[in-house]
């Protein structure tokens, strides 16, 4: 009997603990009847160790990946989480036309600023996520191409290229019977943000997974996913003014060097965040979100009118605001949906009145799930 | 009939939200028979509201508080524990002798250095959180004296100062009815805390309150609570070595800029360390506990032994380890008493081999409660 073993990649551990390695089994052995064995490069394999090659189990799949919000505030670079409604839907097809292993992105449509994406699967992030979760799986006796649907316009600090990236990756991982794990998706996530806007998973994490995540390390990647109380009710007030705040430009900004008591306070925060999602309290979670005392204070000054949509937010009653991302879109927090359409009307006037920006608002639920499979064609 | 009002301290919020103001009146009517009402100050007052001074329900109460570690890795100056059955004792008797709304220190005793203390209440621990209690409960009509046990050595990272400041805010609260809210004592602790060793609640408000605190902001002074589960074991490997780290030496050797890169990993262990207390994931806490890149580095030097002490607590199975507060004291954490007592071995003895230094070495588990009455005489 063949023995399967995982690809070579980082050394993985998700908390709270899922053996992926046994779920990596268990997809196996129920699907065991469509795979087939072949040696791959066994010169650096035990000899015992063999290769499996997944075979398709639909000619067609629709996947769709949500929104994210990174940072949070005090949470720079190692926290987000998924709001829902928003978000990339990718369709992949078995295509012939491709060559055996590759993949090709036939069509890319959506909103905003869509066109400006290349087709070119190794410049597209989801292009780059798919191939590197066929690579982990081995694919290579099926083409593959992609057709992209964005529903978030890039640069606008609500994860649209790691929306794209989760979506493909979840497309192709379930196109091929879902073997491998959200953290092994993650990290197919990662490889294409790394390409594309930095090697941070606070998007893609979330993007995959749901929820709130927070990023511990890179080496190993260690993904703690928080719990946010089912019981409980948050809103996310999402505007996103009609400006385009580059991903590079905003990092620019930020200084190299912290002063300790900025860092204390921070880090403080950043503990009272957490403390807050997994507490339910929507009160703790706003005031943390409006604390940050180092990445804001730079960001904010590039968005025009960012100081006043947030005083416009507490002002009419959010728990608290802060910039999604990198920018510009502005997210508030809240537990009514009502009180969240009034919140953003109110943000929507600030950003006119102070930036002189036309923008848009959204009021969206946490996302719990993640990417996910939309439907299949066999 | 007189209407009683709070003292004019900062604002106060507590999460876990207690509602101290009702809590304060529940006290009020719980022993109302034996208040007695005199007017203190009413020119900068409410002509309604008169000052409530209530009279001692005992004529000697005996109280304990806990030590505390601070700090915990990542978390410096604003998160810590309390560890049980160690801690400092505080006796206090109305005393004749003493000027009305006075108070003085009878006698100190107990281990190590604790000779070195002052007797003037002034510049005691003790003394300092007991004046501010009086002061906050209007106490004038009637003396009091301190006896102080101490449990703990001082300067030895285990949060010396705040557990006698701690017993001492407890004692006087209880004598009078237990009027005020653990908010409140944390205050009392805080004014003692600044004078003697910075204003820091990290040692004294778990001293006070117990479990795991995390201290969001001094002003207003907010403190969220962070209740590790019921039904998991977990002890602490407290490590002291014959070798006295004064905290002001411990703060000077501190970098006053953080490299960002620094802030943003520490940032995420703080909240993957809160993450592991709420989820009581030992694991995840140990790891946390053990990933410090700000203080540890600059404060493990200066202890000799320190980075061998904290590879033989790893080596022989904790879940982690780093300094104890300011130090010198090393604390490790595990789930299981005997294996503790194991680690606690191979740490006395790198300690040893490696700073020459004798030790001592006890395991404890969390302390839940924090301080507390232990006996009164009517």
């Amino acid at each position: 009997m063949a023995i399967c073993n995982q690809s070579q990649f980082k050394p993985i551990s998700i908390s709270p603990k899922t053996n992926h390695l046994s779920n990596f089994n268990l997809q196996i052995s129920r699907s065991q009847t469509l795979l087939k064995c072949h040696n791959n490069n066994t010169s650096s394999l035990p000899t015992k160790t063999l290769k499996i090659e997944p075979l398709p189990l639909f000619t067609s799949v629709r996947s769709f990946a949500p929104a994210t919000v990174a940072n949070l505030g005090p949470g720079f670079d190692f926290l987000g989480c998924a709001v829902d409604g928003i978000g990339d839907y990718v369709t992949l097809n078995v295509d012939p036309e491709v060559q055996p292993g590759q993949i090709s992105i036939s069509d890319i449509n959506g909103v905003g600023n869509s066109g400006k994406l290349s087709k070119n699967p190794l410049w597209n992030c989801a292009g780059i996520a798919a191939i590197s979760v066929m690579r982990m799986l081995g694919v290579q006796s099926v083409g593959l191409s992609i057709s992209l649907e964005k529903g978030l316009p890039l640069g606008s600090g609500l994860g649209s290229s790691a929306a794209s990236a989760a979506a493909a990756a979840v497309a192709v991982n379930e196109m091929f019977g879902g073997v491998l794990s959200e953290s092994e998706l993650v990290l197919a996530g990662l490889e294409s943000e790394a390409k594309v806007s930095g090697y941070h998973a606070d998007n893609v994490a979330p993007a995959i997974m749901g929820g709130f995540v927070l990023i511990r390390s890179y080496d190993p990647l260690d993904i703690i996913q928080l719990r946010f109380p089912m019981e409980k009710e948050l809103f996310f007030v999402l505007v996103n003014p009609d400006f385009e705040a580059p991903t590079k430009k905003m990092r620019a900004v930020l200084p190299s060097e912290i002063a300790m008591s900025d860092h204390i306070w921070n880090s403080s925060q950043a503990g009272s965040l957490v403390a807050a999602v997994l507490q339910g309290d929507l009160r703790g979670l706003g005031k943390a979100l409006s604390s940050d005392r180092i990445v804001e204070p730079k960001r904010a000054p590039l968005i025009p009118g960012m100081g006043a949509v947030k005083n416009a937010a507490i002002g009419a009653g959010a728990f608290g605001c802060t910039i999604s991302g990198a920018g510009p879109t502005a997210v508030a927090v809240t537990d009514n949906e009502q009180k969240g359409r009034d919140i953003g009307e109110k943000m929507v006037e600030a950003f006119w009145r102070e930036g002189n920006l036309k923008a848009t608002a959204t009021v969206r639920s946490l996302d719990r799930v993640g990417a996910r499979l939309i439907s299949s064609n066999s």
